[in-house]
């Protein structure tokens, strides 16, 4: 009988035995016809490939993971993805949700069309996640119900903020999982539940919320896996410990692997679900375990039934690899269709997708002047006990500090104090507010750095030891439309242009990782001391992180959930 | 805080571990909040049950059966399901869809609106089966459209005729298969796929069907899992061989049991998909085992996402059980609320449906006499051979034998022959068609059998060794508008109405199990020797059951899939 493909002679793997079984592939119309002993003798195959006893494996599922993270454009992260074996990913655009609203999820949609790898997203359910910022867009019910009804959606994306659904039934959090429970029954809602256990765990998976992807440990993964949660493990989580439990326990149907962010030096440096893979089977996990860990379990909590499994009927996503502990890539296919090989050369494909033009003048700021580094504060001349942000090498909390600094002519004497200075500015014309703070631990000794790439609000984020520099990091950014800057001493160093809403690049990916690289070795030569310096400072704004953070309304007290001034009062 | 409802101190099954652990259920607005250590310090509660070391189980699920094969009404079935601890079902209500086609299939979900257990329909796919017999009613695609707009629809249901599906590509089957594919890609195809292997099994799958409920062996098992189908395991299936098979390998999540058919007597005697599960059990399966497959897998087939486990969020069905090894139910408790109790009286609910009146009206025949039981054939006065079905004991498969009979006068001379007559009259009015066969083996001796209930066509269907008896059986059918009716020598040994459609009744279960009870007697008192004379009666007429079967176009060789002549030519 014709087919259109056959794979001779290999190792596939079968999701069902959760074993590699030797046989061949045939291919029909992009999906599996066949896998078993039959060849040449059954089939008139188009095209034949020698197997030569490689493996073949279904093609990596991501479920979890934000494209923003990478600063690049969907066509860019396919392109990466591919080559990296991952042929289905759950995008959540949270960031540019924060930045353009519904349209920005809208554009994200429309930009994956063109790419090879399948994109379903998950819509951004907390957006803004607090009220304690302004962001650029919101998503409110409306835009849900709008987005629901487009088929490339899988999954309402992760509730930030949990403790809303526990403690305050009036909550917009609640509100949204009311709508979608009583709207969307079957919609799968995905969880983001650090250190939940027990009683509260409980009240969140009875709200509708049953997964969870922040970092586990043993007794939580115990919790949530008795409870009826699928635990999400990303890079952070695969902890000696972690990796262990899942190792010796029965728990394959229970858990995936996902990257969540990855940063565009990482994707181009170690890969992407890919290194996990790799890494799960170096810390000692089989490889049938990792494997099915990224292409059946993701696959079946999005509740992707046509893949995940190398089977009759599944649609065609496959990829040869010759060695797995190394997990390269020696071809990946796609519905049937080769997509990438090593021996050949591998270009990203021209774009046809194009970004509207106010996407690229979105930072709505004037040129800023020194003078908007100085921190004027009604108070006597005195000392005054001030919060300090400290910024931790290993974690994204902060811890909160209480310095003594100088107030004199109703000026804050920053510069002279043993702090920096935090400032932030709403970039999106909506009101113009500023806020700042002082900084110290494990942040830059000296000059300044700007961005716009500062979670969740990408408002315009400011630090540094001199007002000088700050400003010229800041203008730099500002003219450049979104990005990072590093400056010392009137000299940049770097330079990351954003100019997609101020978070995006459309360059190349090779091209976005030396930038990267290049951003984060200027940002330790200034001092950084953090195993990732940008997303130490991009996340200095997200007021669901604890402890003392810092928004366009002032400083925030995470934990407390509000706004708390810079001097501590009586 | 307030919960409905808290039961204390059980031993409640964990479907994600596969264990029991003991602990306090917590329920709220009929779905499970809790379980876990806390209890009465957390939760003031509505009502308190005391556990007292007793088993809580998730509510059965049964995902695939035919509600007529049992005779009665919706209603009835519910209330047998709830005493056997099964909430939810998905019946496929074939037989009513080829008596009233679209329309029965409606009445179905109609007369199930009521009812205390969840039924979520399978719509039946083939429907007729064939076309080689005239039913009352037909499935086209128009009829699926309709029907999978409704909300109550859980899946296709199985697919009959898998040959087709292989053979000819023009086939209604695969008309049917390209349709739902492209028109509802994500709904679940259930199959009927006996002996199928290799190649010709992958090709099912490929179209769609990855599910399997007939006879399974060790080799077919191992083929369908392999290749990523779910296999559903009637009692039939239950043999030592396959049960040790799932006993020792690690199938958990691939396959669940199902009753399929469950006679009324067995119904009452024995219980329904409890029984299985005690079966399993005493057969050697874990209980955990026999429980997961009774509960989560058959829930997570039908991606029934809100029930089959004890777990936050999912609906409160559940049933307190005292001993696992006789399944017998002391409590049973749907969305919350005890539905119920061996030790308070459980009566059948007066039934708020009614069937419409012309469902009390479909054996469009005229009372029959002696002469409608002589078979005249055009042939010269001699000996000739003839086809005989010969009924096997232990299976609803008939052989086709040889036998020389006389003719004399162009009048088949059959009660001179070893052999008895099989009648069967096209009962809807449409064309009057007749087909007329002789019968051996374990059938009745003497004395004579009609009835509607006949699958899948449902017409009158006689088996008799003399013209008054048979006329006698099928004149009371015609005139009771349905059921079975056994005579010996003039005399009626038993009688079932089945007034509705010719193939259900509304008197009580226990009742119906007494008069199926008696009615198997009274053809076992006639010589029939079968397990199941009913079932075996019953699809004599079921034209894609090997060998040779009857229909009112005549004769039909399953095998060859046509009609052929009574004598045997050349």
């Amino acid at each position: 009988m014709h087919v259109d493909l056959l794979i001779e002679q290999v190792r596939m793997f079968n999701s069902y035995t959760k074993k590699f079984i030797k046989g061949n592939v045939a291919v029909l119309d992009g999906r599996i016809l066949y896998m078993g002993d039959r060849g040449q003798e059954t089939f008139e195959a188009a095209e034949i490939v020698k197997g030569e006893d490689r493996y073949l494996l279904p093609g990596l599922i991501d479920i979890h993971l934000h494209i923003e993270s990478t600063m690049v454009t969907p066509a860019t992260f396919s392109y990466g993805l591919i080559r990296n074996g991952v042929t289905t990913i759950v995008p959540e655009p949270h960031e540019i949700a924060n930045v353009f609203g519904l349209a920005g999820v809208k554009e994200m949609l429309r930009a994956s069309e063109e790419c090879v790898a399948d994109m379903f997203y998950a819509v951004p359910s907390s957006v803004p996640a607090t009220s304690l910022e302004t962001a650029g867009g919101s998503i409110e019910i409306a835009d849900l119900d709008e987005l629901l009804q487009t088929e490339r959606i899988a999954c309402l994306g992760e509730i930030m903020n949990y403790v809303d659904i526990i403690s305050s039934s009036d909550s917009k959090t609640n509100h949204i999982l009311e709508h979608i429970r009583s709207h969307y029954p079957d919609l799968i809602i995905e969880g983001h539940v650090p250190k939940l256990l027990d009683l509260d765990l409980h009240r969140v998976i009875y709200a509708g919320v049953d997964s969870d992807h922040t970092h586990q440990t043993i007794e939580g993964m115990e919790a949530r896996i008795n409870a009826g949660m699928f635990i999400e493990i990303q890079e952070k989580s695969m902890t000696d410990e972690v990796m262990n439990y899942l190792i010796e326990h029965d728990v394959s149907e229970h858990f995936c692997f996902v990257t969540d962010d990855v940063m565009a030096d990482s994707f181009q440096r170690r890969g992407h679900l890919n290194h996990l893979v790799r890494k799960a089977i170096g810390m000692g996990m089989d490889a049938e375990k990792a494997i099915y860990a990224s292409t059946f379990t993701p696959a079946r909590r999005m509740r992707m039934h046509d893949r995940g499994a190398i089977a009759p009927g599944k649609i065609a996503d496959f990829l040869l690899v010759s060695d797995l502990q190394s997990m390269i890539m020696d071809q990946v296919y796609k519905k049937g269709q080769k997509v990438y090989d090593i021996h050949e050369a591998y270009l990203p494909k021209p774009s046809k997708h194009s970004f509207p033009e106010h996407y690229y003048t979105s930072v709505k700021l004037p040129i800023l002047t020194e003078q908007d580094f100085a921190v004027t504060v009604q108070a006597a001349d005195s000392r005054y006990s001030c919060r300090v942000m400290i910024v931790q090498d290993g974690s994204t909390f902060t811890k909160e500090h209480h310095g003594e600094v100088e107030i004199r002519d109703n000026q804050l004497c920053w510069e002279e104090s043993p702090y920096g200075l935090i400032a932030t500015f709403e970039r999106y014309g909506k009101n113009g507010n500023r806020g700042y703070g002082l900084i110290g631990g494990d942040t830059i000794k000296r000059g300044a750095i700007a961005t716009t790439y500062s979670h969740d609000n990408h408002n315009l984020l400011v630090v540094g030891h001199n007002p000088r520099d700050m400003m010229l990091a800041a203008n730099e950014v500002i003219r450049n439309q979104g990005g990072f800057c590093v400056v010392d001493n009137g000299t940049v160093l770097a330079n990351l242009h954003l100019p997609v809403g101020g978070i995006l690049t459309e360059e190349p990916l090779e091209q976005t990782a030396a930038e990267v690289h290049q951003l984060t070795q200027a940002m330790e030569s200034l001092g950084y001391r953090h195993y990732n310096p940008i997303m130490s400072i991009s996340t200095h704004s997200l007021p669901v992180s604890p402890a003392l953070k810092i928004t366009d309304l002032g400083l925030i007290d995470v934990n407390e959930g509000k706004v708390v001034s810079l001097l501590i009062q009586g």
